[in-house]
């Protein structure tokens, strides 16, 4: 099922995916409950939510029980599970997941490629969904609204970096969306895999009212990884940017930089991408295996940003990076082989960029719904979590997959 | 013999390093030649030079021999040789090579950690001497005049980096002042452990009249090396800066980021320079192998120069870097084992840099001569180069051999 959404308007996207506002009574039904009694200020359109029973509880009153998909062990199979999301938090939101893609990191987490993960691993941290219920100091969201949720679902707030809205880098441990230590809860923490998910408003992005959903979730990660170094190194018109690796987050570094009017050269190893690079916006494709192009391209990028997830030869690259210029390695495959000297001749630097914090994240999604920048996308449905990573690890995909919690909603 | 300058004002340093101008007559007999003609317009202080007789070649009119010290192997010892320099072009002048000190590079060079050189190899790239004559297009130097000779020795001079004062980058290709192609002359170029040398007066660097002529030559390659990254990355006043290993270039780190009012770190393998460390005027020195420093300073340097030769684990030194710093490694050792995903979260960057080109080296030399900073330097023999490189690989030197070629020419 291939959904291409690059091409549309906001708003004329499948209108399946991007399901209307839905009436008080969806919102219920779609929270598996005929009637409860909400916390705090839950909403819709500023219609007072109205008790239905004191005798059943609110759904987020207690902790409570939701459907997920995960993995029981390290490298095993996304199963069917039960999971525990807490109670809503007078500052949370409890958002109805719609859309959850998947991120090459969701497959490293399951495979245990950086470290043994917290088990059941219930990954996804690219999760678009509508707000169900607020805690009662809740001011950034009404029941209703649409809210993503990124990387992070915590941090202390208090810190230097949370207070310069770097808060992946939380001085006392951002809690990240998925396998990370629950300073709330305890235990760890679940993604976006699942049914639904409670989070502190602060971390909640708006999504404009109008922008496709299912396109919206993949700019959670794959979106703000690529535009913060964009950002970051003052990306101008008419500069040569280089991504390497076209993948989920090399095609939205094309489409971002692209954005920014730089000329884009992509560097693939796979001769198929070649094509897509130009649909895509960029100036050129080049195989990694291109001797006379890499030579040809010498000293020619003023940033470069890699998206590759393995480790990798990286001379060849800071060959073709300009003087004073910078190689930032966003895909997190160690970049080896890099010779000193050269790279002191030419002053050229290696660095690193992650994600992004809370502030620049909306920005990233008003940036992208303003410019209609939107990932190219393939839905599937949850069943289908297992193929799709066998497909990202093959590299075939164009260029994410998202997964689908919506339809099964619709239909319930 | 030691020789401590550092606490001297300019011009008080020992009298037999830093020789008073030389009569007329005087540069005649240190140019090994009774009386000469001379060409195009060598003066000394205005006086036009007189041709003796028609009959005696002047120096450098033709391509000549003189004496130097080299290695005839790789690796081999450095032994007593004669070169040949080429007769003295039009923009050329001819150095009577007075101090010339010992670089690493000198060493890894000779034995060939980096490459075979083509052999003989004289090494030698931080020269001090006395201009004894000039080609007859030149403006930049009289003779008589004191003239350093750092890296290079040619260029293109029209290409986009020799134009931006890169020369070190020629897009042609620099011509390195020893074991370099040779495009003037053919074979390969012969340092400054030598009598004498011709080089372009591009590639001259003007000393400043009273500037102690032994401090001055290690600032031509250890004094560049370190003062370009400290422009570049503008180090401030308050500025936290760490220098990684203290040598030759690291002690020149020290005392040109302290010139600047950095807050100076040395981190040091060899516990004896702890107390140098704090004689240079770091605030603090650091062993390595403490590992409960290494913790205590996470995330605290604006900026770390490695002046390491030798391959080493970089992490611990990413780790104390302050967040969107630089790490910059400019004694070309290979920075292993870099976590790309540390890198990320604080987007922490590895970079180089290489010498500087001819327009910053001059800006170095007369900056040291204006703030009286000056390297520790021991001055030896020639005959004791052997020892001495010996001691810089068992990092017994504080902190440059100076190799004195003056002593022997006012005695002859």
């Amino acid at each position: 099922m291939e959904h291409q959404c690059s091409d549309h308007h906001p708003g004329d996207c499948h209108p399946e995916h991007a399901p209307a506002e839905p009436g008080r009574r969806k919102i219920l039904k779609m929270a598996g409950v005929a009637a409860m009694p909400l916390l705090g200020a839950m909403s819709s359109g500023g219609a007072q939510a109205q008790a239905a029973s004191a005798s059943e509880p609110a759904l987020g009153q207690s902790p409570f029980t939701v459907r997920a998909y995960g993995a029981k062990s390290t490298g095993g199979r996304i199963v069917p599970l039960q999971i525990q999301r807490r109670a809503l938090g007078a500052r949370d939101v409890l958002i109805d997941i719609l859309y959850a893609s998947i991120c090459h990191s969701d497959i490293h987490t399951v495979h245990g490629d950086w470290r043994a993960p917290p088990l059941p691993v219930v990954p996804g941290h690219e999760i678009v969904g509508r707000v169900l219920a607020v805690g009662n100091k809740v001011t950034k969201f009404k029941v209703g609204e649409i809210a993503g949720v990124g990387c992070m679902v915590d941090s202390c707030g208090t810190c230097e970096n949370c207070l310069s809205d770097r808060e992946q880098i939380c001085l006392n441990g951002a809690t990240f969306t998925y396998g990370s230590l629950d300073k709330v809860s305890g235990g760890h923490t679940f993604g976006g895999y699942s049914d639904k998910i409670v989070v502190s408003e602060r971390f909640a992005i708006r999504i404009p009212p109008g922008m496709d959903l299912v396109s919206a979730a993949p700019i959670l990660c794959a979106g703000i990884t690529t535009f913060s170094p964009i950002r970051h190194w003052r990306v101008r018109p008419g500069w040569r940017v280089a991504v390497v690796g076209l993948g989920g987050l090399g095609h939205m570094a094309v489409k971002l930089a692209v954005a920014q009017r730089a000329e884009v050269t992509v560097f693939t190893t796979t001769p198929g991408k070649i094509a897509d690079a130009a649909r895509l916006g960029a100036r050129e494709a080049v195989l990694w295996s291109d001797a006379a192009a890499m030579k040809r391209l010498a000293n020619t990028f003023d940033l470069m940003i890699s998206t590759v997830p393995y480790a990798f030869e990286a001379q060849p690259f800071m060959n073709v990076l300009k003087l004073d210029s910078t190689f930032v390695n966003v895909g997190l495959g160690e970049a080896r082989g890099i010779n000193p000297g050269a790279m002191a001749l030419g002053r050229k630097s290696l660095s690193g960029s992650m994600i992004g914090g809370i502030a620049e994240t909306q920005e990233v999604i008003d940036h992208c719904f303003a410019r209609n920048i939107r990932p190219d996308i393939e839905l599937i449905r949850p069943e289908q979590i297992d193929a799709a990573y066998e497909r990202v690890v093959k590299k075939d995909v164009r260029y994410r997959f998202v997964i689908d919690f919506a339809s099964g909603k619709n239909a319930a």
